[in-house]
């Protein structure tokens, strides 16, 4: 079986009558049912840290993943923050939220997150959870054959689609935007970050209904010098310019937060390998700027003009996966510096004594 | 149209080869798609409080619903919580999450319980926020007549079905259940309930994924003295019985918090008609008792025996609509005592500043 999620349609689809895609694009899908997808982000935060402390916060979370209730797939990767720290980052994959919800009661690196001792020392921690049902994701790749992200979990295959190729794809691929146009409850008051003192702190953030989460990657190991030139003389370019201008214009973009993550190697490696993890108020404002901004455009038709030049012979891969949140409480920071993740923008909670 | 959502099937149906329910029942369904329920209790708690406090409460709470992201139905009721306190509780419904969060975000009401003024005084405030996908709950109506609770939003029609009058029912009829046995995280570790300090605090409690919300309902306004008398000395001795029982028994049914509430009249004149709010750690468990103790079987066997007899002439409609709800925090609880709903039993999240 192919496992999906469809509605009666009562928001129309952004799909053109008659739309054939440019370029062949596919997407994942698992072969049995599938309730709800979480995706966990731990992080190390620190002024430049030795390998020496990076792995031994790598190992501590793999190790406790190795649990009966661990996750389908996980990764390790590196990324410098805006404040200029860097952070090891485990993103840890999981297709039943009760076997995640065991892990996190009972596993060694929640309960070593969890401590006291945390809150003190010239480190910060910091966990994103993502976890959304099945009919508020969306993902896309630009070849069938490399496995990432959600796509390692077990029981899934990357599958050929048309849903692609358009502005709003990404958007008709989401099921649950049959039925919902997915709109920010925040839309017309959007929050402005403010100073947040994190240190010393454990606080938890009151995300918004409708938050967007989105995982963008890029893989170009083992390709060729051709387009090995290509890719760091034309598309890297082009793709930190567009993070760059989110970045740079955040309040007008939805933008909350935005990490260009390094995958690495079990020796800390950087490989040719990256992601960007970003998060949007909503998903209208991620596709205001796919559809209109130069700087999304450059990035869409050079992919597109590649995948013509090299048709099957394209050596380097795109994709993301893209989750519309519901209302959480669960990213949580440690110790970290007020500009970490989406800190600087919602509500705080912290732990309360009984 | 009528919208549902179904799954093929990897966990079995419960329902017995060729079943025939003993009793007509039925269950209710929309005319458009619903992506998410929100049903919302607000209480005030207070030691003897005199109509025109309750009434003030029932007026701030009802003027701020009156607005154009405002519940779809919402009642009025009143309950003496096991503290010895009375609640004089609203409840709203919503059919779509987004408007809940606008409305929560701008109307009077959510701004005046949010402010440091509740924290002080000898009445205290709380907040249970109850918000599934559709396919996480289920809803059951001894007859179609009457509308209450999520019937009474616009555009539902409360239908016959078959999924009825068999242990496990309940389950069958809860879409996701096709594919999730709803486990709770923390079946093997079940919580204890703690003394908590809740006066003056504005506390959240972080509700485990899978907890079940039942509101079960009872309505005997205008039943004859026949059907009246049997109420009066049949159906709602073995109810208060059955209740009983969870409340003296809560660890080992799962129990966390139940509720007998009476609806109130516009002017607080007590209705011919009552409804359970009740937490349970796990659907497992309120189903293990309700197909093996005597206190349920009891009110089983006489809720069908009445409808035998009486059939279409029977004049007391008994329903309930069930939610298994994802992990949330959604619970608020100001200047409360510390026996509240669920304050007892999980972690406590209170607000943090910058």
């Amino acid at each position: 079986m192919v496992f999906h999620v469809e509605y009666p349609r009562i928001v129309p689809a952004r799909k053109p009558p008659g739309h054939q895609p440019a370029a062949p694009r596919y997407t994942l899908r698992w072969h049995d049912p599938v309730d709800t997808l979480v995706s966990e982000y731990y992080g190390m935060q620190k002024v430049n840290p030795s390998w020496d402390e990076q792995q031994q916060f790598f190992q501590r979370v793999e190790a406790s993943l190795a649990h009966p209730d661990g996750p389908a797939a996980h990764e390790i990767m590196r990324f410098t923050d805006e404040a200029g720290e860097t952070n090891a980052v485990v993103v840890a994959y999981w297709l039943d939220a009760t076997r995640h919800a065991r892990w996190s009661a009972a596993a060694d690196f929640p309960t070593w997150f969890a401590a006291r001792e945390r809150l003190s020392g010239d480190a910060g921690y910091w966990r994103e959870t993502i976890a959304v049902p099945y009919d508020r994701h969306e993902t896309i790749y630009s070849a069938p054959h490399y496995k990432i992200g959600f796509a390692r979990t077990a029981n899934s295959s990357i599958e050929s689609m048309t849903t692609n190729g358009y502005f709003g794809a990404a958007r008709d691929r989401i099921p649950v935007s049959a039925i919902d146009p997915l709109e920010s409850p925040l839309r017309d008051a959007p929050p402005k970050p403010r100073s947040v003192e994190g240190r010393g702190r454990r606080l938890r953030v009151v995300t918004p209904l409708n938050m967007t989460a989105l995982r963008s990657g890029q893989f170009w190991v083992g390709a060729g010098p051709e387009q090995l030139g290509d890719y760091h003389e034309n598309l890297q370019p082009k793709l930190m310019r567009g993070m760059n201008f989110l970045l740079d214009h955040k309040g007008e973009t939805g933008t909350l937060a935005l990490r260009v993550m390094t995958n690495l190697d079990a020796d800390g490696t950087e490989r040719a390998e990256t992601s960007v993890l970003a998060y949007f108020l909503s998903l209208a404002q991620l596709e205001d700027w796919s559809k209109s901004h130069e700087t999304h455009l450059d990035i869409y038709r050079h992919a597109i003009a590649m995948n013509r030049q090299f048709k099957e012979k394209r050596e380097v891969v795109t994709w993301h996966e893209l989750f519309v949140m519901p209302e959480a409480t669960s990213f949580e920071y440690v110790n970290c510096h007020g500009r970490t993740g989406v800190l600087p923008y919602f509500d705080l909670l912290e732990p309360a004594t009984a």
